[in-house]
């Protein structure tokens, strides 16, 4: 109890200097925590520790950027080479054409690539290039997910019952306080994995929808997977109209060596990329089909796409990011993906044990735990009520105080450099965290 | 003249392998020339090595963003301690308070703070805040500013005589091909320093404008200083209209102790930061009044601006910008302004001697050369055609051959670790420039 309550102390006198300087002490919504965020002095591998000398397990690897955990060896050896180099020019690079030749080698569908510095630029680039090619203005977006903090890109990623509107056509919701009703004009949202009602609001603006843009793992969407019948049936819907079929992979290029567009029979015209590919540096990139990522090139007349960007494609972000890519090979991806298979398994056995309803939902080496029998299959069915966030706040919070971080949604983004015994503590805690919350579950 | 030619085959050979995993071969348009761009190798303080092993002055210092120039060894000692700590965590830090602290503790405006990863990201959420604080939700910005790539922002930043319409009110020209009309409908664009004609557009829009937003040293309006009339009639314009005044200070941060808008008796509601306050890395930030800022504060409901981002506020970034801007203090502001001064008179002299017409815009340590014998006032003023273009890249490219780098809008961004001999490189180089240019420049 005393090491608690020093770690209290140290870390409220952090808050307390960052309420001064932060509005709300904070620099991102994710580290929010009441009655304080908790800080990191440093972290190696899978382990975390705090300002009070605490370690953790890190299951949350800023929010799936690290596939490789903190600190990689390998990752710091080459930025330190880089950093003595200088870390940004004005000029090119070949660390920019070899991150970009890796990339481009791994997955067919990526034929040209240019990088910015988040997955934010990367989704607003995305929707921009996607009206200049096909020249149109709108785009279509699934209710509740998540695509980085471009306006357009965001409505309706926090719709609630309040606001939300009927199924057969979902409002466009602002995020944002006094987002332009302009802006919500833009955008079409469909209902994630219903396919007759989504076909059938695109046919509504079937000649206005630059692209559709699609997280196949989305986690804001209870992590559920878009089924082969939906995507199938956007790509078909996208193909009659000249509109663009976009995935947003920021987070789940990790579940698979070519994507989570592997998973699919049809491919999207353009992929939104960031966290793992800049090895744990600022990043985003747009890739696709060469034909449309020439908007972006200066070489045709007229440009129709103009972007600079101080920090895009800096030699410390391309050389982090092509290392973090090349050591994520084939047997790595393999390696994370079957213990997050095994975890997942024993966290279902753990339940079982508990008498707490769960379900795992996620693909690859992400997974989100769910407290209730059955996944959910879209938003809506996703939408926690405060109550219900309440329980999965105390689990957290049991989690975390017995040394295990998750994901503010109760989600696991795996790393390579994990082991069973990491999996084995996050299960044997989860034991007795799902004990705990238990009689807040009503079972 | 066989170094130069083993450069050229060395610098298209990666221009070979750019071209075909790159839109047009480039990651950025700002290194973009023909027929190919130039690759660094490396760089140290002011010298940037190419990959031919030639060493140039760079006096571009990566679009204003170097203040100490590259590979500054405080920068990288304090950096390599930090990545051997983990570069980005789902967690807060110190390290981002105290470079909140730092920056909020030299400019009385900044009462509080939040750091994203470009200043793209910073003007977006300035306007975004901007429309969440006052209700309102269009913006009004200079005919030919730049601002970053988020579409509002870049309205007009590049019209020309064929689309810009009246003076008297601007048209609203979409820069990128196919921005929705309804975001340029939510712009509108004035003539910069130009009292009269600029506060009779604000007032045919007086209900409707959340911000003002102005760059005090736009780099693509010639780099004329905002004048004071100017900037204290908007901001009493803005006093009576429940608008924002706002400060892109992305570049023009470095030009003071205490940035540009020390430079004015009236200071702005909120400010974009970028550049200089990464230290080299990826960086952006908004900052001004607490009471503005607090749209983005999670403790107060409903929360106004919700805003997350992977990669903002990391602790490489914090800790490199911290480092860089507690370097970067009054000493050391006057000496490099006292440095681009005198290149200035240098540069004057020399122009004298060649006799070509030169006048230098610009502030503290940062200036861009006009040939033409008077400064302009307003960006249709600045605007240049082809063939006045064509003669700056033929004087650009007359530098860079003799060992100067400028950046392509003909201007220089001083860093503190240049030295007189520096300086004395620039004029001497540049007389021998601008006698070459002379026959194409009519006089």
């Amino acid at each position: 109890m005393d090491s608690l309550k020093e770690e209290k102390n140290l870390e409220e006198s952090l808050y307390e200097r960052a309420l001064k300087v932060l509005p709300g002490g904070i620099s991102r919504n994710v580290i929010f925590r009441q009655p304080h965020p908790h800080y990191v002095a440093s972290a190696h591998g899978c382990y975390v520790e705090d300002v009070n000398g605490i370690t953790r397990i890190d299951f949350v690897n800023n929010i799936a950027s690290l596939v490789h955990g903190h600190a990689h060896p390998a990752i710091v050896k080459a930025v330190y080479e880089q950093l003595q180099k200088g870390t940004a020019y004005s000029m090119g690079t070949e660390a920019e054409i070899r991150h970009a030749e890796t990339l481009c080698h791994r997955v067919p569908g990526f034929e040209k690539i240019r990088f910015m510095n988040s997955g934010t630029e990367a989704v607003m680039s995305l929707i921009k290039a996607s009206r200049a090619y096909t020249g149109k203005h709108k785009i279509a977006k699934a209710e509740g997910a998540y695509h980085g903090s471009y306006d357009f890109a965001e409505v309706s990623e926090s719709a609630s019952p309040d606001n939300w509107g009927p199924v057969e056509q979902p409002n466009s919701v602002p995020h944002v306080r006094n987002t332009p009703p302009s802006v919500l004009d833009e955008v079409i949202v469909f209902p994630y994995n219903d396919v007759e009602r989504t076909l059938a609001i695109l046919d509504r603006h079937a000649d206005e929808i630059a692209c559709v843009l699609i997280d196949p793992v989305p986690h804001r969407i209870g992590m559920i997977r878009a089924t082969d019948e939906f995507v199938e049936a956007v790509y078909d819907w996208t193909r009659k109209h000249n509109t663009l079929m976009a995935f947003d992979e920021v987070v789940c290029f990790r579940i698979n060596y070519e994507g989570a567009q592997a998973l699919y029979r049809v491919k999207p015209d353009l992929t939104a990329l960031g966290k793992l590919i800049g090895g744990g540096f600022p990043v985003g990139a747009l890739t696709g089909k060469a034909e449309i990522m020439d908007v972006l090139n200066p070489l045709q007349t007229p440009l129709r796409f103009s972007l600079s960007g101080t920090f895009s494609a800096n030699p410390i972000t391309m050389t982090a990011g092509r290392v973090a890519v090349e050591m994520f090979d084939k047997q790595a991806v393999d390696k994370v993906n079957h213990l997050a298979q095994e975890a997942k398994e024993q966290l279902m056995q753990a339940a079982k044990i508990a008498g707490i309803p769960l379900s795992v939902a996620g693909a690859g080496s992400m997974m989100k735990m769910h407290f209730r029998e059955t996944l959910p299959s879209n938003y809506r069915e996703c939408y926690e009520d405060a109550n219900h966030k309440k329980t999965v706040n105390t689990f957290l919070d049991f989690m975390y105080d017995h040394g295990i971080i998750l994901v503010y949604s109760n989600s696991c983004f795996f790393s390579t450099v994990m082991k069973q015994e990491h999996i084995d503590k996050l299960s044997e805690t989860a034991l007795e965290g799902f004990k705990f919350i238990k009689p807040l579950l009503n079972v």
